[in-house]
Order: structure tokens, then C-alpha cells, then sequence
């Protein structure tokens, strides 16, 4: 369980993770409408999936004698399983914290349950993912006085989850740095999981309310405090502009629903920015979503039945937008790993940003420029 | 466009239709769920579409825009398209029906149209699949006073689309014989579209109300009186055991959308019988969902993965359930074509009725026997 300092490699038991890296999610052990195959086709090393989904159903004594969540859902890549914490604080109806651990409903049956930093190891490590998380706590990122008193949580939950590691050969355990858009608090979480020695550090609790400027800003603080011979994770984050501006800052891997959920909308990523594909404007378009992508839906089909299927509500329509979605952020990681190989990554920055956020033109102008 | 007799080869100019074959539907320009690639990989060599619905969206003018139905849909092999009076009778808000034509409203936005024998050609021919279907009336099965009247209509409309059939030399016309369950209305039908020498028949208003002991005396009476060196296709039948009763009875051609409606509700085929995976017996079960399947769900997952996915509401899930069963379907007519050729065919009947109506058995003694 090494990592090579400056975008390197990361090395897991099933396989190598290249960084900078976007993970797809498979909350629910799928990487939703995909296949595995399809997933390692658009050229993904690393999934994640959702502990507090997969403890509540299937289970994970179930998952583990099924022979672990690799087997479960065919994936045999690297996986990385979040800490549940996060859903316990946005999904759950109900939950109520305390210093031991935090008690919430079930959002499927309103049935109680309560997740404990030993607990959560516990169920880490009957799932079996490569790269697992320290449970913490996810207070709304603007809150002072609330994020003050969570950090003391999230901290000692952190330290727990290190003494109480199960499988610490098979599976790296990162910590999550909290402490909302808060410099000074943001630097207290990283001193103190630093100290803890841990193989890689995520960076929690942004891209859940606070402004772009913001988020850029506590990266800005947060990031240099972290070691730079460990991934740094930056949870939750999946916007193409925000992946290119905080590798830029250091960041090594990413995760998000965002790419995968706004393709079920309908909505596709493209160079010259999003575009949404229930346009009438491209009922007669006879050419791919965008020029040059080599994703499936690229070259197979025309952007004009793309449309028609997500007009008719058809799940292959969703298919293809997500995988053209994923093909276009892992082309994104292999562009800027290739761009900070050859020193050339600060002028691929300010040329990608300008034609992405560039969002005045129409899809004609931007697939056929 | 010729058909060898006796279980032969039904050649396109999309490739070569092997008989008895079923058809999986892919009403709206895609088989729900699927890719092209993975209906041919199941081993689909004809797939059907519906003209009532391409014609409303995304309209037949804009389907020829793009290089027609093949090339929109991206399926280089055969395809049928139905008329699209089964539509208009079973769909549509409100429809009018008169000597010239019928009347309909939109199932989708409630606007007025009008299907006439000639329109249909015409969408049909712009369309541009291998099969292409006559106009017909479809009644309810069972009243006589209906299938009388309807039956003139649907004949002056057969004669009709025989005479203004756009592109004969790459497109084989279908008469679709009616009469609901009343031998004399079926023979008197068989008879009039023999008479119009078409390249093949197909029987309608089946499997829509009627019991299958009525369904079953009914292809006893009209299947000798078609000509039995043209396909004789058996609309709407997609039943493993209705299948196989059909093809004793003299029947070429199936298509239905059963196998993957049920797919899409968790329902799958098995040699014995259908099976719910809903059912909580198969949260733990390891083993495939049939022991020697050699469908992708078969061959790369668990039953208890896709019992998981279909309980999580997951899209993958209906995907596997929708490969296995029109895997299954494919399995069944190769079966049926080899033991057909090997003049076994009535012992592999009865043997498969034996066990696929045998219900009372249990998932786990079903596949591990």
C-alpha cells in the first residue's frame, strides 16, 4: 500500500490507481445503468460505493458471504467505500449524535440503527474495498459553532477507527478532514489526522452549500497542511471545472453522483460546456454528441436518437448519456495526468477552463467548431 | 425474398431470418433496456418495431432524415415493423374508425391523426424495415357481432396496402389474417389474403383476452389454411409454453413483449417455469439464476446480486433480467429449430411442457435439480 509522491501510483491489492483519478459512485454496488464491463470500458480504475446503502440492504455479513463486495457486483478493480457518515447527516430521518457514535433511521423502512467508529470498521472490512473511510461528521459547511463542536467528534472518531482497523493489510484507511469554510478549524483537522499517520487524506463537508469561492479558498488553506506523498481526496466533487481547478491545488482523486445523476437527466458534459440533450434543437442532429469522443454513444449513435430516447423516457438513453459523461471526466484525468507529466498542465488549465465555461455557444458551434 | 419451406430461412436484405424465431420488440426504435450489441449477443436475428409510435415520435419523415430505421437504431439485421393498428385500437385516447381509414388521438399529447391502408405504406416505406405489416382492425377476440364488420375493413385494407406498397423489392408486405375466435371469420380471412399472394401472414388478435384453450383451437383451424412455404407469424406470443404449442401447430414467427416487461418486474424464465427474484428466498442465494445459462446475467453474477438490484430499484438489474429471458427465448427456438431438424421435435414438447408447467417446485430445486 504504497503511494508515489507527485501524481503518482496508488497501489491496492486489486490494482493500481492512477492520480489525479475520478472514481464513479455504484452507491448501491452498481455504478448506476452500467455494467462492470462498461465501467472499466469508459476507463475507470477506481469505484466507490456507499456503506450506509450497502449495511442497510443487502447487509454486510451478507455481502461477505456472498465473498465481499468485489465478487458481489463483478467489479474486480479497486474499490473505495465511504464511512456511511455522510449519509447518516444528509439521508436519514432521523439522527441524533452523541460523543460514542450517532443513532438515525433507516431511510428505507424508518427502522433505527446506530453506526459507531468501531462499527463502521467492522462493516468496512466485511465489504472489502481497497480504500475505506474514517466515519465523521458533516455539518453544514457555513455553521461555526456547529462545525467547532463536530471536529472534536469527527477527530476522536477518527483516532477510534484507526485503533479498531480490521483488515489494515488489505485495506488503507483515510481520514476525513472537517471543519466547514473554516481556515483555522481546517487546519486543526489536518494537524490532527496528520498526526494519526494514515496512508491518505479526503478533504469532507464541500460542495454541499458553500460558494465555488469558497471551496476553492479552504482548498487553498487545507490542502498544503495535508502530506503530499498521500492521496489527497476531495469528496464529492465531480464538476469538471472544479476537478481541474483543485488538481491544481494538489488534489488527487474525486468522487461524485453529480456526472452519472445529471446524465439521467438528460444532461451531457461536453468541451464547450454542459449540454441538455431534451433540446428540440437536437431532434435532426445527425452527428455524435460531440465531435471526436470515442465513448460508445459517440460511435454508435447520433446525438438525434440520443435525444429521442431520453424524450421517450428509454433507459438505453440513460446508458449512453452516463457513459459518455464517465468517458468524458476519465479523458479529462488522462489529459491532465499526460499535461503534469510533461509540465504543461497550468496553460492545459486556463485552455480547458475557457472553452468549458464558454457556455454562450450553441451544441452546433461547440461539437463542430 | 424467398422462404425455403418447412422450417427454412426467410432472407432479407438485412441478413437471413432463421425459422421458427422469436422477435423481441423494441417499440420505440430500441429494445427496452438493451444496446444493439446485447440483442445480438442474446442471438436476436429479427427485431420488431412500432410504427404507431415512431410515427408520433420521432415522426417517419425524420427517421428517413437520418438514414432510416436500421441506421438510427443501430441494428444492421433484419427488422419488422407492425402497422400499427394494434396501437391505435389498444392505445389511443379516442379513435373513429371508417371504411377509408381510422381516427386517433395521441396517447402522448392527445393530438388528432389518421392512419389510412396508403399512409401506412408510406410510413412504413420511409421507416424502411425488412417486414412490414398490412393495415387491420383488431377486435376484441370474443365478439362476433365486431370481428364480422372489422373483418371486411381489415380486408379492403389488406387489398389496399398490396396495391400501394412503396418499395416491394426491398420490403416483404405481411396480411395479418383477423376473426377473432370464430373459425369461419379466420378461414373466411386466410382465405381472402391468400388470395393477395403476399410473402408471408401473419395471425392478429390472439393472446388479448381469449383463454389459451381458444387461443389453441383457433391456430388449429386457420394455420393449415395458410400457405405453409410462407412464414405464418403469431403476433403478440411471446409465453415459453404458448411458443412451443404454436410451432407444433405449424407457426414460424413470435414476437411479444412480455419477455421483457416482465424482465423490468423482476420476473425471469427458467426451464421450470417463471420465477419472481422479489421473492426474499433469493437474498442468499450464490448460484446463477439458472444452472447452465449461458446468458451474461448467468455467467457473471449471482442471483442473490440481482435479487439486490431489483429490490434496490437499480437499472442494471432489469438489464440482467432482460438479457437472461430473451436469452432464454433464443435458447428455446435454437432448441426447438435442432429438434425440429432432427425429427425430434414432439418428445422435446412434451418434455419441456413437463417441467416449464411444473411450478410447484422451488427456485433452489429448480436450478440445482
Amino acid at each position: 500500500m504504497t503511494v508515489q509522491p507527485d501524481w503518482g501510483c496508488f497501489a491496492t491489492p486489486h490494482g493500481n490507481i492512477h492520480m489525479p483519478c475520478f472514481a464513479p459512485v455504484g452507491t448501491q454496488a452498481t455504478v448506476k445503468t452500467l455494467s462492470p464491463d462498461e465501467v472499466r470500458e469508459v476507463g475507470a480504475e477506481l469505484v466507490l460505493a456507499n456503506t450506509y446503502h450497502l449495511y442497510l440492504r443487502p447487509g454486510a455479513d451478507r455481502v461477505a458471504r456472498l465473498g465481499g463486495l468485489h465478487r458481489f457486483m463483478g467489479w474486480d478493480g479497486p474499490i473505495l467505500t465511504d464511512s456511511g457518515g455522510f449519509q447518516v447527516f444528509s439521508l436519514s430521518d432521523m439522527r441524533k449524535v452523541d460523543a460514542d457514535g450517532v443513532t438515525f433511521r433507516s431511510h428505507l423502512d424508518g427502522s433505527l440503527h446506530r453506526f459507531t467508529p468501531e462499527l463502521v470498521m467492522d462493516i468496512q472490512a466485511k465489504l472489502g474495498a481497497d480504500i475505506i473511510m474514517a466515519l465523521d461528521e458533516c455539518p453544514e459547511p457555513l455553521d461555526r459553532a456547529y462545525n467547532e463542536e463536530a471536529l472534536a467528534r469527527t477527530h476522536a472518531w477518527a483516532a477510534r477507527c484507526a485503533e479498531n482497523q480490521r483488515r489494515p493489510q488489505e485495506q488503507a484507511l483515510f481520514g476525513i478532514v472537517q471543519g466547514g469554510i473554516f481556515p483555522d478549524l481546517r487546519l486543526e483537522s489536518a494537524a490532527f489526522l496528520t498526526a494519526l499517520d494514515l496512508p491518505g487524506y479526503a478533504i469532507g463537508g464541500l460542495a454541499v452549500g458553500e460558494t465555488k469561492e469558497q471551496m476553492y479558498a479552504t482548498l487553498d488553506v487545507v490542502t498544503p497542511a495535508l502530506p503530499a506523498d498521500r492521496p489527497r481526496y476531495l469528496m464529492g466533487v465531480g464538476a469538471p471545472e472544479d476537478i481541474v481547478e483543485a488538481v491544481a491545488r494538489g488534489l488527487d482523486l474525486f468522487d461524485s453522483v453529480m456526472p452519472t445523476r445529471i446524465a439521467r437527466h438528460g444532461a451531457i458534459f461536453t468541451r464547450h460546456g454542459r449540454v441538455n440533450l431534451r433540446n428540440a434543437r437536437f431532434a435532426d442532429e445527425p452527428g455524435p454528441l460531440e465531435e471526436g469522443c470515442d465513448c460508445y454513444a459517440c460511435t454508435h449513435f447520433s446525438t438525434a436518437y440520443v435525444h429521442h430516447l431520453i424524450r421517450a423516457s428509454e433507459i438505453f438513453g440513460l446508458r449512453l448519456t452516463t457513459l459518455h459523461n464517465l468517458r468524458f471526466l476519465q479523458t479529462l484525468m488522462r489529459d491532465i495526468r499526460n499535461h503534469i507529466a510533461s509540465g504543461t498542465f497550468h496553460a492545459f488549465k486556463a485552455s480547458f477552463l475557457r472553452r468549458y465555461l464558454c457556455s454562450k455557444k450553441t451544441h452546433s458551434e461547440a461539437t463542430h467548431p
